[in-house]
């Protein structure tokens, strides 16, 4: 049995500014992300790689705020954070304020198995990834039209217009969990502004016994929460299902604060959940039954 | 009531190297940072006012590892992350990575106060110290003879001898309780590498319904066990008490997985902890009863 759910941020387009051709783009790019981890999946691999290659798909994908299609800082930079963790082994990889690095998902991998450090900041982890000869992109690859457009409209309203995160969860035929997070973190943001995707707890949690948990939507307020270990700990501690975690999350707790966002999450038991309090949530799951659904608004 | 407790610590000096005078100095500064925020804390003064200036008093102190006399990454800098959490209004700020800012956490405190953000890296989080008019320190100020000499040592050995962070944690006479943390990171670190101390969940957290918590030791243990809010959520899910809480982690998690560290942690009953697992532990502890104690190693 295995089981996979990815998203693609929330706060998405909204439905008015969402053309048939343009709902079609971020279908395909979530059935492409999709299809690169059940890949891994189907063919008895680890929950690990299915995580990292769903997110792979959609760093390189230009639709979504993460590798890619980033959005942009207030000085019109991109810099991007990202986060895994390994549910049978409880370790985990971070980067943050990394510049030019095509997938800083594997990035975050490489510092999880390679290093006996978690989070690698800036320039530090750009270093190690050249030592780890990972992809480079110029900063054209990254900086698309429509990021540029979004800053455009961001620098005329209050900060953290744009918004969106990529995320990744599964359960692998060896009933091991991942998580991984990635970003491109909020449009017009202050230089050196970090959210939760990067932090272990916040964004991105994963626990063999428990869950893997991975979060999008307004940063600050899941990293007060420690949302996802949050969801984790509502689970182990107090008995609760994961539909009930994950809803008491975003709803008793996201809700109350103003804050909008989502998360998606996995149980040992391959329950899936993608719960947001949001316009909408790019997002996607499917099992080893053949159950397979994307969606982005209500449905 | 008010109680308040600091530390500056875990993985101090070993008893063997522990002079009768520099005994003296740590506990000198110990005392001096206690008396920062209990000064506070009798004059009616806030939670967050009192771990701010006990924490700044430890930071301007080269004994310990933050601010002045903070630890030396491998090329001889030094890079200091902090974070503060409020338990009354669910707030919290950090930064992570800065340079020359003479007290960390007095930035992080802006960055929560000032900002719709928490946490800022680098030289975003310099630019906004400029900003708010911080002081500045010259890079003599930081590196003192102890930490160099500390890192031509460790450089003959594997990353990450050297450690150590300040925290402190208090509730005060209103009933509000707060948390922050202060570190330079550890000995010959890799350029750009980041522990549990910036981190919300992991190195600091703060509610006034459950205690608030900063922790210290091996940062990377302590992000992957979320450990500050898994002390939290021990006691508000599983209805442990706050000296319960503290021991799970540190006993039952940390050590099986090879790490050594410990926190502090009080409680809206005013309660305090001082638990570790490790040869010692800089810490002292006071309370409007006028109970006071300092100590390093154990009992």
């Amino acid at each position: 049995m295995f089981t996979l759910a990815i998203h693609g941020g929330a706060g998405t387009l909204s439905p008015s500014e969402m053309t048939p051709e343009k709902e079609a783009a971020y279908r395909r790019g979530l059935e492409d992300a999709l299809q690169a981890g059940l890949a891994v999946l189907s063919g008895n691999g680890s929950a690990l790689d299915a995580v990292e290659k769903a997110v792979n798909s959609l760093e390189d994908n230009e639709l979504f705020n993460a590798g890619r299609g980033a959005a942009l800082t207030s000085d019109g930079r991109q810099e991007m954070d990202a986060s895994i963790m390994c549910g049978r082994t409880g370790k985990a990889g971070a980067v943050a304020g990394v510049k030019n690095v095509r997938n800083p998902i594997t990035l975050s991998r490489l510092v999880m198995e390679k290093t006996d450090y978690i989070f690698l900041l800036g320039d530090g982890a750009e270093e190690f990834a050249r030592e780890q000869q990972l992809p480079f992109e110029p900063d054209a690859y990254y900086i698309t039209e429509f990021r540029k457009e979004e800053l455009r409209k961001a620098q005329q309203k209050p900060a953290g217009v744009g918004k969106g995160t990529v995320g990744a969860v599964a359960l692998d035929r060896h009933g091991n969990l991942a998580a991984a997070t990635s970003t491109g973190g909020t449009t017009n943001k202050r230089y050196g502004r970090v959210g939760d995707s990067p932090i272990i707890g916040a964004g991105t949690y994963a626990d063999n016994r428990i869950g893997a948990i991975s979060c999008t939507g307004d940063g600050e307020y899941f990293i007060r929460l420690v949302a996802a270990y949050d969801v984790a700990c509502l689970m182990d501690y107090k008995g609760l299902s994961l539909a009930e975690a994950c809803r008491t999350v975003i709803f008793d707790k996201l809700k109350p604060l103003g804050g909008e966002g989502g998360l998606i999450a996995v149980d040992p038991a391959g329950n899936a959940e993608l719960v947001y309090h949001s316009e909408g949530m790019y997002r996607g799951w499917a099992d080893e039954r053949g159950r397979k659904e994307v969606a982005i608004f209500d449905r």
